[in-house]
């Protein structure tokens, strides 16, 4: 159940502390020559650095094993390989549940043979492999000049800037995805790192909610109910450890509209049908209509915590209380959204790929 | 790409003022004796009644053309078709574009060849079908000692009370069950209609959020990445329309809490292990925690208003305004709720069956 | 699991004496006039005529319920209803498993609710939504050139000539598309028929192979391994009641030769590379090699015979003996030629739009 | 594409002198011990050996990069890799096509970028992770008293005895799995090896037909139509390389039979359902009926053979001839039968989880 796609079909492997993780990428068309660079700035993107996340250095070296020859996709299935390194698995057990990690539901689940080091498949180091995906998916896109991008649109109860301020998407989606802590607004930067460092300090974490833009795609793709673009997005976004709520547009807000404020009329710009507002975020009936989409997503705040917490050891079946004490992000935010990118590129051209197949791909 | 379900598999059609429309639903096991009444009712309540709903009278007059016989399923796939009676055909032209519909993008994605009549495929009609799934799916999950409710949680501005002011759950969803017009707090339904009611006289009209609990569900169920049951979910709920935003748990607010306040601490109640708070919404890595899964769905405003809208007309390509004059909703929450309900119960089944196959089910 | 497909998905339902039977065709393209003379003309001949078939008469009346609105494809679900009508279900029943047929497994998969009547859903009537959808794709396949046909191979131990033996593919395909008792050589005519009434005079049934040829299909279509041309056309062949073999080229003979004589050499024809021989049936490695498609299909004897039959009576659990009286067809092979043909043509198309998607598609 | 299964997803990866080659099995329960035993036992019966196959040496050491901890599996993706190692890419080249290989078709859809090397993921090296597949499988489908086993029916016009003269299918299906060359009767073995150096002398190949059956397979398991025993097992069978055709029962050769022979007439023992006969091959209506699943399968010969042949450079788009220098397998037959096995064991794992989840492994 770590596979997804009917166009380009994915299978998900690995866990934290085991030999390695990776992914296979099924039915990329043969001759594309990979952007290496972009997939390492991506990966150094999500990459834990400076005193705002976990000192656990992981240098993300990955390897392929199949299907790229002579510098060029083969079309046969794209294996790629990330092995293990910085690991000390003695700093965690599965004598006491972690709250709100997947301690207790995969016990349950997998009988007590989950490979619970280090949180094992449920570890947020297994979407390392998705960020590649991302990249690979990124670089097919520019070929249709689509370009994706996010900014942590909040982190606490600090806010960015909208996306609705601002003129020039392509450029600002450019410099967001040049930075490995996207803001609309530079000066929320300092706030944003204060609030995660002041939840360092206090031994707690703190969430956030990231803003993305899917801005290019032409108007037509996508699939009334059960392909919809929403319903592809959120199964893969939902997909990503730590995610709570997904919204399209003006989402939730949207409710405390009238219609004739929520809709989106229409205009001729340029001989092209367009929409004065998006509230609807680019999607109508499930398919895009030519507008950015845009849709937001929830980051709960990071579920290990140096406070002590009770909790149950279920071993013995006693209450108990637990400090976690190994080596933990305060906010995985500012990481997370490199991912959120990721799964937001390979569902777009997988959407794509349903409808067109790959022909199109150079 | 009207198909979805590994386990049980379904595949939905029709068009609002086509011949019919319709579902099939493979793989439910023979022997199962249908609870048409529980049907009818579930179909009584997503019916449009009284004022506030549009004055379109569909019966919902289902036959169910294969896949049953002498009183059972037979095992085989399961056909019910509904035919279209009242459609008023002549009040719809799809030379207008309706803002916020699916007319732009379907007329772009079916080359201008899409039924457009009362929104065709796209039209809130075709969740008919879906909500006789979900009286479906309850049956088999009563068996499971599942159940699955929803409550109006608001209507524009106004709101409900919480799930999380109760003790009771179970009587509390029975209780939701019975209603068309399902609330915690009886004393704000005065208020919900009203609020219609001023939409509809203003010739506007207005959404909502809805609430779920599936109650029941023991842990371990679901799965790590893209078969979590969130992404399951998330997915099919996306797929009805009007649909903006899904959260699970806590969802976007727990955004602005701690650690320490988000997560959810595990004790020891009669030698089962619970969370004294439930801000991850009964999931935790994509898997059942036993809690109560909750979740809320955004509606938005119904896209049909009375009011005139600016739009374009795609036949001539000029800029132009609309009024619509046909039979309109000035809400969908109180109909929609319904369609949510059905997709958790289908959803919740899927979960299930892909797990544990479909030996359990008498 | 009566769905298949991931480009062209399908679902088939409907038992021999229910309701109705039927199939629903998922994502063909908007705008197709659909060919209904040349679907009439399909029906027409897997319908049974003449001596040699059943007597049952079923017009097989079909009215297409969703998805096709002005003479065009809507682009959504398109759903084909065929409603039973000349049944007869007092000839049958239950109690005596009839040998070779499916009333034993399907007794013991569906737990004695399977619908029975007229063998239900195993009934080789279910098999005439496949014809439509035959004729469906052969009308899309038409467009890249594409022709498919077959001939009666042989009938018992009487065999038509090879395909081999001619020059000019295209116009007997076109030829043998035009008849519904298909062969090669017309002088084998008689001899198929008198077999075949020889076994209805005696109260017995007749078997025989199919062969059949994919032209036009250009080179590199298919995939190695679980998605190769053979897998995908033998899982539907495979899906035909009463077939029990497939093989593709030379087949179970080609096990007789050396690798010198097996081998297709290559050489250049007009600027292309061709194969001299075809003995691997225009596949190597699952990929088409655009040498014509070959394969032939073994259709077992009609199980229904009127001679006496030893078997139990699954109430009793007694043996007992059997002679069937109802309307039986002494051979199936000329009607279930069509079928395979059909199934052929669903094939080559999902096949293609794997690939390429439908924008290909006029 | 190089995906399968809808209840134990596979994705088969690599190529013959890339990196490495692979699998990953998702959805395995967790608490699994694997039998490493029965793997290395069922690897070493497929290494080439002696000499009657390529002296290529492969020592086929596979390592579990994921899903396995502390001695079982974990319930997440398992996946195996081997790397290559006794590689000489120089024997190999593109320009000239190998006759009946894959050379021309991969080189057509692959746009010239597919790994030509060792014919790269076309190579029967690729099956060794399915033999893992199916030695896994065959673990847990002991577990319900199910054995599979095959003997080599024939080696060119050289045949072995039939199963059915034999009473103890399970005895001589043990014996068939400890030999890597098996056979009913061991007096052919010396013809069959005979025939095999003779074709090596002469520079030539031979192929044969394996003979497999499937004992203990409970009735009423598979499904009519898209997923019918038969569709699975030819599916997964004609993936694999050289084969040809796939006959169930007495497949081809029933339809030389009236109904009244191939028929199989029912009776009772012990209190069980049984057929007298077994013409079927275990299965009608696409569901196992109990009796013994039986079924055929031809492998052409070698495709690559030391004898000259025409082909074609297609570089220069010249005609030319070609010998073949590498280390060749006169005869894969032997070879291959370990490789059916393994899909035999997974088709029927598969058909079995499909129906009963996963609840039933220990």
């Amino acid at each position: 159940m770590s596979t997804f796609g009917k166009a380009i079909e994915i299978n998900l492997f690995g866990e934290s502390h085991g030999d390695s993780i990776g992914i296979i990428i099924n039915n990329l068309p043969a001759g594309i020559k990979l952007d290496f660079a972009n997939i390492d700035h991506e990966l150094y993107k999500r990459r834990p650095k400076s005193n705002i996340s976990t000192p656990r250095q992981e240098k993300d070296e990955y390897k392929i094993i199949s299907g790229y020859y002579n510098d060029y996709t083969t079309g046969t299935p794209l294996t790629i390989v990330i092995e293990n390194k910085d690991t000390r698995s003695k700093d965690y057990s599965n004598d006491f549940l972690r709250p709100s990690h997947a301690d207790f539901t995969s016990h349950v689940k997998y009988n007590g043979f989950e490979d619970y080091r280090g949180s094992g498949h449920f570890s947020g180091r297994i979407t390392t492999p998705l960020v590649i995906l991302g990249a690979i998916s990124n670089q097919l896109l520019k070929q249709k000049g689509i370009i994706i991008g996010s900014h942590i649109d909040s982190i606490k109860d600090i806010e960015d800037n909208e996306f609705s301020d601002y003129k020039s998407f392509e450029s600002i989606l450019k410099t967001l995805n040049s930075s490995d802590f996207p803001v609309l607004n530079e000066n929320i930067v300092k706030s944003y790192k204060e609030t995660i460092l002041r939840a360092k300090e206090n031994k707690n974490s703190v969430g956030g909610i990231i803003e993305t833009m899917i801005l290019g795609l032409n108007p037509g793709y996508g699939n009334p109910f059960f392909n919809s673009i929403e319903s592809t997005l959120a199964h893969l976004l939902f997909s990503v450890p730590a995610v709570k709520g997904v919204e399209f547009g003006k989402g939730f807000s949207i409710t405390k509209l009238c219609g004739s404020e929520a809709n989106d009329e229409f205009y001729i710009d340029n001989n092209t049908i367009k929409t004065r507002t998006n509230n609807s975020g680019g999607i109508q009936g499930g398919i895009s209509n030519g507008m950015p989409i845009t849709f937001k997503t929830a980051i709960k705040p990071t579920a290990s915590i140096g406070l002590p917490q009770k909790t149950v050891n279920i071993d013995t079946m006693e209450e108990t209380s637990l400090s976690l004490l190994g080596r933990h992000d305060p906010a995985i935010v500012h990481r997370v959204i490199h991912v959120i990118n990721a799964m937001a590129s390979y569902a777009t051209l997988e959407i794509i790929c349903r409808n067109e197949g790959f022909s199109w791909i150079k």
